[in-house]
């Protein structure tokens, strides 16, 4: 069996040791490793496999010889040094939103347009968070009953804004125990006990960029250019798993007993819905988990037959981001795309 | 001025305390005020306006010469005393959910459904506290445009629980921080970093008990009998003030312009929508306040003339209990109904 020669660019953020860490558990076989980060980070070691590997910075030659490269870093970051990447022959599977609406770059979740990956020219994107989520719950029953529009909230974690999001609501439940101010650097507001329901920039339509992600990736996911996703994306004091109310509004009519079916049978979903034991996803036992939770199936009020409602949770930095992107690269060396 | 012979019963719980507290800062007029709660809570002394007043043990004829007597107890416990109240000639206002939906009994929030007051038979019920909050923000544009149905989705503090719910989070959050086993109460799982998508118990159709209060009470509060609320409920680690994401759906056309200028003239909303200016509603900042924040208001991506979606934030001890409990009672004054 051919092995790799992988690269992670932002090898020192949250989701990067996250790739880190998946490869390290999974079967994807590897011929070497390079990590690699801003200046800043150069120099941090990280131990893979009993191996120490020290973090390079990143410049345009780092992706010479490279088979597989991901992409951990923002938008900015992305741009500027991911086409070397790809000029260098690699395939990209990049994390950011930089390419993921680009007509000619696949936007994929294996478990649902794993066949996508096919068509790529170098690059493949993963999806946002909350779409891999809310996809993963909601496109089982798409098949089953075609998917008009849905009513999403979320419930995410401060994870999605990186270690740094993570250390700030830890410092701040410190600074709220012992009665000082509370520190504010990467949220507009103070985190702990509060919720911000703003994540990214507002735009005319009121919507937040975060709010618009599901509804654009999510019509290119599915293929369903016409699928309408009203969104509120709500930043919660929860560390690193989010969890995601959906109401959704159905083309045929499907029963619970049949969404819960299909539920059960999908890879990478796991069903939580008793609600006799108060069995149901909660984002404390969704956290370090690779499946993503789905319970409280139920009809909708309003419509009985072509609406229901759920509740889900997923891990934001395993499914939610890095072993989505893990699972590309897999399902791309099945498929010969890689 | 005619002054009152005031009794609350359940005087030492959280919405006990902060009628009290309401009671204090407000203008109603007080001949006495009389504290009553279970034998537990005897002898506990509170101030009031610089008298100290002991808490009495309730018992039938605790009631006797109250002109007014605020229930602030369990469905159980109100059944069992609070018609002795009624039988003293005392108008009741009731905060817990024991008469709620009984057709002789007014459910009222009173800068909506105001004139329901007249036609008490002894008791006025005080709605829920999601209830309060939604409807708050919902009644304004019903009278605009006429709402068919809406799908909620809340993020409710612990103060829904009460004093012990409060507690717990605290030392939930203490033990967390010193790295020690959880102490588990009155949730039932952990609440510290987590969420919990069940209040009260679920029946058949998949909903809890808390998210059948927002259907029945908005239909008879609103007098829409066919009016339909989908609603998923979540428990967060959010003190006191509850939050709600709304998308209302409409009979008639209603655009975003004329929603806020609705909102913005309703008594008890404030509206805080700048969206350039990261201005919405936030839980900590609605907390210890009198009125319903509400923003984010924006028309619904799969309707963008008969259905809008918006996010409001109230405190739950103040206007979603306590409040609105001593609002029905000044509204009583005020029709003559008291």
């Amino acid at each position: 069996m051919r092995a790799y020669h992988i690269a992670i660019l932002g090898a020192s953020g949250a989701v990067g040791k996250e790739i880190c860490q998946i490869l390290e558990e999974r079967d994807l076989p590897i011929a070497s490793l390079k990590l690699l980060a801003s200046k800043r980070s150069a120099g941090e070691k990280i131990l893979f496999r009993d191996e120490v590997i020290v973090i390079e910075e990143v410049n345009a030659h780092s992706f010479q010889g490279m088979d597989l490269v991901f992409g951990a870093v923002d938008e900015k970051t992305a741009k500027r040094f991911l086409p070397y990447a790809i000029s260098a022959g690699a395939l990209v599977i990049d994390n950011s939103s930089a390419y993921r609406l680009k007509p000619q770059v696949p936007l994929v979740i294996p478990q649902i347009n794993r066949e996508d990956i096919k068509k790529h020219q170098g690059l493949i994107a993963n999806p946002n968070c909350t779409t891999i989520i809310a996809l993963m719950a909601a496109a089982p029953l798409h098949r089953l009953a075609k998917i008009k529009s849905m009513v999403v909230s979320t419930y995410q974690a401060v994870s999605g804004a990186g270690h740094a999001g993570m250390e700030e609501l830890k410092k701040q439940m410190q600074a709220e125990l012992r009665g000082e101010a509370l520190p504010i650097q990467v949220f507009p507001y103070p985190i702990a006990y509060n919720l911000i329901p703003q994540i990214g920039d507002f735009d005319e339509s009121g919507y937040s960029s975060e709010e618009w992600k599901l509804q654009r990736e999510g019509r290119k996911i599915l293929h369903e250019p016409n699928l309408c996703v009203t969104c509120t994306c709500v930043r919660l004091p929860i560390m690193r798993a989010h969890s995601e109310a959906i109401t959704l509004f159905f083309e045929d009519a499907i029963s619970v007993e049949a969404a819960k079916a299909a539920l059960k049978e999908s890879e990478g979903v796991i069903l939580l819905d008793e609600k006799e034991q108060a069995v149901y996803p909660m984002p404390l036992f969704a956290s370090g988990k690779d499946d993503i939770y789905v319970g409280r199936v139920r009809a909708s009020m309003h419509d009985q037959t072509h609406s229901l409602t759920l509740w889900c949770c997923g891990d934001q930095l395993r499914k939610g981001a890095a072993l989505n992107a893990v699972q590309i690269a897999e399902a791309a060396i099945e498929l010969g795309a890689l």
